[in-house]
């Protein structure tokens, strides 16, 4: 009995590996389209992406690297707006000024697939790579344009700004919030790295800003009249410390002090400490973040300092893992030349208002390899690399993996169908199904 | 203008002091009479003081050094009544069989006063010398028995054993509570110590036990559901250590960990801290007890753990200090042969049920040096002190001393009736009229 | 090119399913020559372990549970030996009465494969199912033992006792050091759990306990003349608690308070933490046990206290991951009749004195589901699930699985060596190279 | 026997008033030549004040406040020296623009006393009233200058500027460091305040600034790369305020945050404390001091962060009591028609750069009362009160104290040696003999 129902399980393996084969194999023809169209708008794509390394233009003042897209963007055919309407309270003004969106329909209705663009530079220059993000993007999306008229569906490019400054709520979380997403069925990233991956997991992510007031006195003549706003953050802080140890190990607390007294010969009037709270799910972190108001609460009733303190208008969610989109995009990578095996788990997590499209539209991120492992986003070393030729040719592979996978969409409805329903399955176990912030 | 001015001021001192030689003539009188009284009584005295010292019975059980006291009063022929009625909640059965009260009634009405005996000792024997208190207590209601046929009013001795366990209340809280201390115009005590002092300053006092309740959970497997009841001490600490220095700089607040977790594997379920509040003024030590309370509050909110905490049944005041009561003891020390020079101040400040006694009638303690400057109470050194010649020499001067007063009190009503005003005046001021707890 | 790319890694895969499939051919007939020998042995197996789980002898105590399962070993012909000879230091007296080792030789040189056995039970009974440790262990060894005359190699069987108490070197570790493992070429235990799994992480782990040394003081009289010790602890602590923040996010590092102060009015002479460090590889322990130790140092530092600290003598690594002897277990526990989608990963991290074996033999650990996912090890509910029909149903697979494994070994020496060359250099990895503890 | 003694004692106190008075009579004679010669001065010398109170020049910058000054006292008939040599690390170049010293001899040898005037304003004008200091000052030099021709000894006015900013020596430290008070027998000041006092404590006081430099790293991403110095900053501060406890009551330790990270989302690489350390004595100070540094080394041993720390150049001593001068400043302010009973202690410590100049010279300070009790220094209405007339008022009482004491001295070469006698006494017992800082 034992035996033939081993011999049974391995005959079952063996099936669904003929399976895979078979469902491989259309991906053969489009393939061959896809990767000429990408061969054919590469050298002005990567252009444009230079142009935008050269430009190197911060969050909210990427004036020229935005208009530079637009501009293509609508040589190619596309439909563009620009100025887009968001919240005022999140961009001054309620417009957008460097966000836009781009629109290009198809031969018949069918899926919208949108491709997202960053272009916001740091300090230091394109250090985190956003030229080519914008440049990748913009590959899938001039290959795609020269097969839309032969596709069903819809492909929408997104221009998303000031994605750097993140909770601060100006790129992403504005264009939701403004309703520019409206309709995507599926939303297509890529960002450069150290390494290939397909790991989506982001950090959720909180601020907190808490202000104390005490009482000022002189701190040897008359202490005792003083109420001490520093100890009131001293002791936030142990509290929060303390609590590390009692939240999930993917929990991310950690703070500053922004304000610690005046003079040293006086009771401090005024004290102030920062923290963002993260974790790998939003709900662990809304658990730890209400935790944390409690340790700022503690720190004033136990010194007798008054807490001012709001929670923050924008928060960052962890994005939906949705299965079956990721496996598209990974045969899309392997088409593509990358190699299973270079496929790696992401471990330093990170925050990303990205989290926010992901919570709320089925999406993926293409990790593509542009440095050596071990080369940390922001710094001198992954600038070099993202204005380097291998870090062009890396943006070009996952530029061909986003095309491949958004031609699948296209071409297979089902799929863009399963997708959505393992998104909201996925969706609703991870919130108990609360509506997107 | 200036110089005659000056002159006056002169003049002015000179006739203070000789009106203070004046109001000292009848004291030599009395003083003739009161020593030798003393003389007369003190050999009984001092052997009874010797048998307390060998019994070296502990706070409550003090039955013998009692029973000794009781006997030898009886024989001084007070009326000495045992067994005394105090509330069942701070001795258990309801009746002090360690108090008691001696009294006897003077050839006229008059001002009573009250003249306490403590009797218990440490486990390191009578530490605290309360042997010779006892002593000194004795020889002056024995040296007084002899001479009240002569004076007006009434001469009260209270047995008040169990000081040394402090607020637990068994001693002279209760037997206030019991109502033994009624009709008291003035009351009279003495210390051994290693100076001579009429300092009356002793610290109010209020002990807190801080409960956390938390929830165990294994320490490395799944800490996250662990709720950790030492961080809650850990946050209460260092909350109450910031505090203090914010507070008046008499004020001591000192705590222990009494329960600090079970298993190094488990999170702690159960935490548990002991504190005591002091001050040299009983509102500040409230005012800061109270703040202690938050600090444990807040230790609670912080981590999540819960307070189980309530206020205990029994504190400890600070006496009122009665400016004339302790000039007319000053004056009686003087006259007993001790130096001006020789009265120093008491700054290592402690408590006592003193203080309750002190708080609700006038009072006066003298500090009586039997040991070198620097001996600490409740050292070894101080026993061996209160077991010897010297200790008891020291003894014999109190008690004349605590006899001159008493007898300057039966004999001059005024000066008792300014001692109440004085107390009513300063207790009024340091309370804003509360009444006595 | 791409396409036919794609279309050759699909038939690689299908290739490595065909070859899966012939190597494990083999196991048909293997499983039945075993699978029929449990079904021989299991009856006077369960009763065994029913009789242990009755006896619930704790750990260093289990007597009557070890001669009972060497008297069975004896009975199906293993050579036993009792009162193994270990480290004096580690076992009082040198001698661990409640050890034993058991041996039975093939036809032939061979592999030798070593079964591990646990029989020490909680406070409340087998709630961490010991018991089915040694039934299961038994099981498959007497199973074993009916086909060694027709095998090369040798069969032993370790008693392992003690396992729960830790840290204190009782057990595996005593035997380690006493030599016994000496020879063993893999070893095999099992463990029952809420769960199948096969997932071999365990925390290293080193314990501290830190000891402070002040001076006492009558906190409220004379508290500038003493040196707080349970301040050094406090500090200790809040470091510790710090501390958490900037090690890799799988260290444990978790205290309680042991001593914290005697008497409220005393300044805390003494004062006394306990500390336990894990981390899933062993070099990261010892870095965060390194940093912890200067916790406490500055603890002292900052007070004046002095420090009173000596690192244990033992501690528990964790076990080196040995992919191949793991794929060969989970080849038996499928053939066993566990399905493939049971197995599932360990997260709530814990520590076991099996950690030394496996960082220093190829060593596998099979954790069988007796009780519903949730199900916390040393609770009730797991004590009753390891006394049920069910969980011994669980264990008997379990017991298949090694048996299947040892054979699979015995019949395979290269896989033996390819199991030692994976161990060998996964050691050498994790521990550059260090030799075992 | 008792009787004669306590009659003796009393004729003794008798006798003891009567010499009181007989020592007072020359006063009378002195009184009226030095109040003379205020009433003479003290128009010009108030028109000076209300100029600096005009001017309101701060610390350093105080130019015109003394050239006003020096050109007074060269119109009065003193040898007037500006630009006073100091260390340069003190004043950079060297040179005190801002001080001055000024010099008239009497007839004959004799004591040389020095009086130090103050005219530095802070932010908020002369709320610290200086302008009172210089006027007094000038007033008492004033009215002295008209009697040193009939007078043996040499009168010495210290221009010593910027006071306010406390340790940093600008002032009064470096024209000790620079020999300016050479020579001086004893040095006289006044100061206004709420209440009339010649309590001289002040607090020693020395500062401490540290730095921590830790390691950045990304606070969610790699936090186990990091060293967290804000860490240090917060085990120094917990350090701090449990050390508090353990330090006699007068001893104040107060500090502040002055740099707590940058960035939430990065660990911080730099942390700053700042604390001031005080006592009532230097040594004292000096042990505290010690015992914070040591926190902040426990700080960095206990996170890895390292510390960056120098003592400062330049600490404040507290200044000897020197009984003598004292009882003849009090003599002096009760001819100048204060009466005994408004003299007040001083329980709201504060340091001074004065505290150097008294540990190093005889010095008494007069506090002169211009505002209601409770007013506190560097407050608006204590700004307003140092412009009134009732401002003015007091400040000629205090000069008029300053200026009989300083008669005193010039007239009892005798009482000058009693008053060095007892500064040296007091001294070495408080110094154990260490040569002034």
């Amino acid at each position: 009995m034992k035996a033939r129902f081993g011999a049974a399980r391995l005959l079952g393996a063996l099936l669904a590996a003929l399976v895979g084969l078979v469902l491989a194999f259309p991906a053969v023809g489009r393939a061959d389209a896809v990767t000429d169209s990408v061969a054919a708008v590469e050298p002005t794509c990567r252009d444009v992406a230079d142009r935008i390394f050269a430009l190197r233009e911060q969050g909210g003042a990427e004036h020229q690297s935005s208009a530079l897209l637009r501009e293509t963007l609508a040589g190619l055919g596309f439909a563009v707006t620009g100025d887009l309407s968001v919240p005022a309270d999140l961009v001054p003004g309620g417009v957008s000024q460097t966000a836009f969106r781009a629109e290009m329909a198809g031969n018949a209705p069918g899926p919208t697939v949108a491709i997202m663009l960053e272009y916001d530079a740091l300090a230091n220059g394109h250090s985190c790579g956003h030229n080519l993000i914008a440049g990748s993007g913009l590959v899938a999306a001039a290959a795609l344009a020269r097969l839309m008229p032969g596709l069903p569906g819809r492909l929408v490019v997104m221009g998303t700004p000031d994605e750097e400054r993140g909770s601060a709520g100006g790129g992403k979380v504005a264009l939701l919030e403004g309703g520019h997403f409206d309709g995507a069925d599926v939303v297509l990233i890529t960002h450069p790295a150290d390494r290939w991956s397909l790991d989506q997991r982001l950090l959720a992510m909180k601020r907190a800003t808490f202000t104390f007031h005490g009482k000022a006195s002189h701190a040897a003549a008359a202490p005792e009249k003083g109420v001490n706003a520093l100890n009131a953050v001293q002791l936030t802080f142990h509290c929060a410390d303390m609590l590390r140890q009692h939240l999930p190990q993917d929990v991310r607390l950690h703070g500053i002090v922004t304000k610690g007294g005046d003079k040293v010969n006086v009771v401090p009037e005024l004290a102030q400490a920062e923290f963002a709270v993260r974790a790998l799910d939003t709900a662990t972190m809304d658990d730890a973040y209400a935790r944390l108001v409690d340790c700022a609460k503690a720190g004033a009733l136990g010194t007798g300092a008054s807490l001012e303190f709001v929670a923050p208008r924008v928060a960052l969610t962890s994005p939906v893992v949705v299965a079956p989109l990721i496996e598209a995009t990974r045969r899309g990578l392997l088409a593509a030349g990358v190699e299973a095996g270079q496929l790696k788990d992401w471990t330093e997590f990170v925050s990303s208002d990205l989290g926010r499209v992901g919570n709320a539209y089925p999406t993926v991120n293409v990790w593509f390899k542009i440095a050596p492992g071990g080369t940390a986003l922001h710094s001198d070393a992954m600038r070099e690399a993202a204005g380097s030729p291998e870090g062009w040719q890396a943006a070009r592979k996952a530029a061909t993996a986003v095309a491949l996978t958004a031609y699948e969409m296209f071409t297979h409805p089902q799929e863009v169908e399963a997708v959505k329903q393992a998104f909201t399955a996925a969706r609703g176990k991870a919130t108990g199904g609360a509506p997107a912030p």
